[in-house]
């Protein structure tokens, strides 16, 4: 059978790294996992706990599309509770993970052949869905002095949409309430769709993460329970959308997907009362950002916008190589250490830089840290 | 912010029949659901004693995107097992549900555009779905002398696929081997890909349900643990593709979905072990078929094609309406039963039809049947 052109994407690099890291491993080898994109720990007690109970009592059928009503409440309190915000409930709309988000998004706001844009460096997975949609991603590349975050002037007027990461992918970067509400006036002005990924909220260090609906409702938010609330694998996720765009995304989302786990649903319904549980995961991604941000100059990797949010830092490796790719296996190989090469969530640049995840135990970071500054040292040594 | 052209798609009538359903229940009133498309019974036992296993000692974080190496050998082996078929793990997909997998094989085999075919009545979601994707569903009008499935004959020779499903839903009516040959062998002769939904094998109560994988590799088939083993809920479906179509699957399935449910895949490798529970949840769906066949005439609604397999049965009621939604309505009202009108499943001629499920319990399934002899009874001395 013949495959059709828009589902050719690319290959998520990450995953070549993985199983790198996999078959190091399985020959024996003790690798430091710094190329991982999620948390360590398991869902929190408590979401785990209400699944056991679910499971007794109920058969755990399909739920209503857009989600279990008690949890679409919940999401709402959180907007109250996290930026002081009265979200109606019906605008929550649960989805199996953000990538489900991303999906009724894409289809509800975009046709065939639309533009949208994205900032470079960025989550690799905006581009690939949009192409599998049959949009095109337009890329805008973002500079160092911008903390790697675009601004109004580099927005092309001929957008259907915009898709921005706050804290961001890779760069863990933030947008403040005055850059949100530059880049959702552009949009706003030019008919643009303004899409906000605010995915790692809960996850930041400095100040607070604003979300986009502090400044407008005319956009969609997405977000998720992968990562402040520590359940990847467990794919739910949730948008804010306007009220007037609810039943567009119920039908689309009746067809698409029916709905998202109903098990998973419970256990993130328990995740909401885990906060003590979750804070505590902060304070060791805190604990570990700070030994990163001290550590990683002193090793040679000093080149980065210190991270608002999320659990990566982001290197310009330019005066180490022009190939990723090749230093990121170097690593791999001499150090036991796996890192992400750039070109997933970078193109063009990506080639220079690399992402070194600590969302692992204070414990590995550290090791990581170590492991990596002997390997300098002795590459170093070995190019004089 | 103005929504996309493909993201309006329709909304699923059935959904408006199990509101009205919720709501006569809400006000005090004991309604027999005869419009559900899903078992009543839970998960197996093992199913859910695997996660609360799982969750003991796991983080259950991302797996790998075509699912957990031991959950696709299991349902590899599920196809030696039920068709005596070798089929590799490696073309296994497992998939969030069988419409994460109608994303998938729609992306990866179509452009925009293109025209896709479909029994009808069938499905609606495969006609929706399509839609959002910026395709173009074909619909097939099928006759009531071929059982309501197509044949080659009917096949258009400009579609780019063609999507079949046996045992049908709504008709519950099957495909047998020869039936597919044609199908099939018309399909590749005009390269039209072959798409079967083989979401309700596993229950049928005449003969064996076959397989498209026991005529052709050169196919997708897709199918799911909601029915069969009762797991409707837990949103893990799965696919088999043509070896040369893994990888093509695979990057799509990383960016758009990352992977199925953690929790969910576990359970699903739990339910391949729980045999002796489904075949008793099919021993009661035998039961309850054999008084539908049976009384339904009785009662008045005799006009339908003997269900091979699933829980429905799909009958004509042009003899008592043209507006099956009013009829649903009144059936709902006046006898306490939930049923489906058949615009969902076919937008044509379905204001003639009516389906009528027998997925819940016997007991239920009766007293349905006295309620619906009742109200026809009453309605037929009214008539006079």
């Amino acid at each position: 059978m013949k495959n059709s052109t828009r589902g050719i994407v690319d290959p998520f690099i990450v995953m070549d790294v993985m199983e790198a890291a996999r078959a190091a491993e399985a020959s024996g080898r003790d690798i430091i996992h710094m190329e991982v994109g999620q948390p360590s720990t398991p869902a929190p007690d408590k979401a785990r706990a209400a699944l056991v109970d679910a499971m007794g009592g109920d058969a755990l059928g399909y739920t209503v599309s857009l989600g279990l009503p008690a949890l679409r409440e919940g999401i709402a309190s959180l907007y109250k509770d996290w930026y002081n915000l009265e979200i109606e409930p019906a605008r929550v709309v649960v989805t199996p993970g953000s990538s489900g988000a991303f999906i009724l998004a894409f289809t509800a706001l975009f046709d065939a052949g639309e533009k949208v844009g994205l900032g470079e460096p960025g989550y690799p997975s905006y581009r690939q869905i949009l192409k599998a949609l049959n949009l095109t991603p337009v890329g805008i590349p973002t500079r160092a002095d911008n903390r790697l975050q675009p601004v109004p002037s580099e927005i092309p007027g001929d957008l259907a949409g915009l898709i921005t990461a706050s804290p961001a992918n890779p760069s863990g970067t933030m947008l403040d309430h005055a850059a949100l509400e530059g880049l959702i006036s552009t949009c706003h002005a030019q008919g643009t769709s303004f899409i906000a990924d605010e995915i790692y909220h809960g996850l930041q260090y400095e100040g607070r993460a604003i979300s986009a609906l502090e400044v407008s409702d005319d956009i969609y938010v997405i977000n998720s329970f992968s990562k402040y609330f520590s359940m990847t694998g467990w794919r739910v996720g949730w948008m804010i959308v306007p009220k007037d765009h609810v039943r567009l995304i119920e039908r689309l989302a009746q067809n698409m997907f029916i709905c998202p786990s109903h098990a998973s649903q419970i256990a993130a319904l328990g995740a909401l009362d885990a906060r003590d549980e979750l804070d505590a995961n902060l304070a060791t991604y805190a604990a570990n950002r700070q030994m990163m941000i001290e550590e990683l100059p002193k090793i040679g990797f000093g080149n980065f916008a210190p991270p608002d949010g999320a659990f990566y830092i982001y290197a310009d490796v330019s005066g180490l190589t022009d190939d990723s790719r090749a230093l990121a296996a170097e690593i791999l190989d001499k150090a036991g250490v796996a890192v992400t090469p750039g070109m997933d969530f970078d193109p063009v640049r990506g080639h220079q830089t690399l992402r070194f995840s600590y969302a692992r135990s204070t414990d590995e970071i550290r090791e990581g840290l170590t492991r990596l500054a002997t390997f300098m040292a002795t590459r170093s040594c070995d190019k004089r």
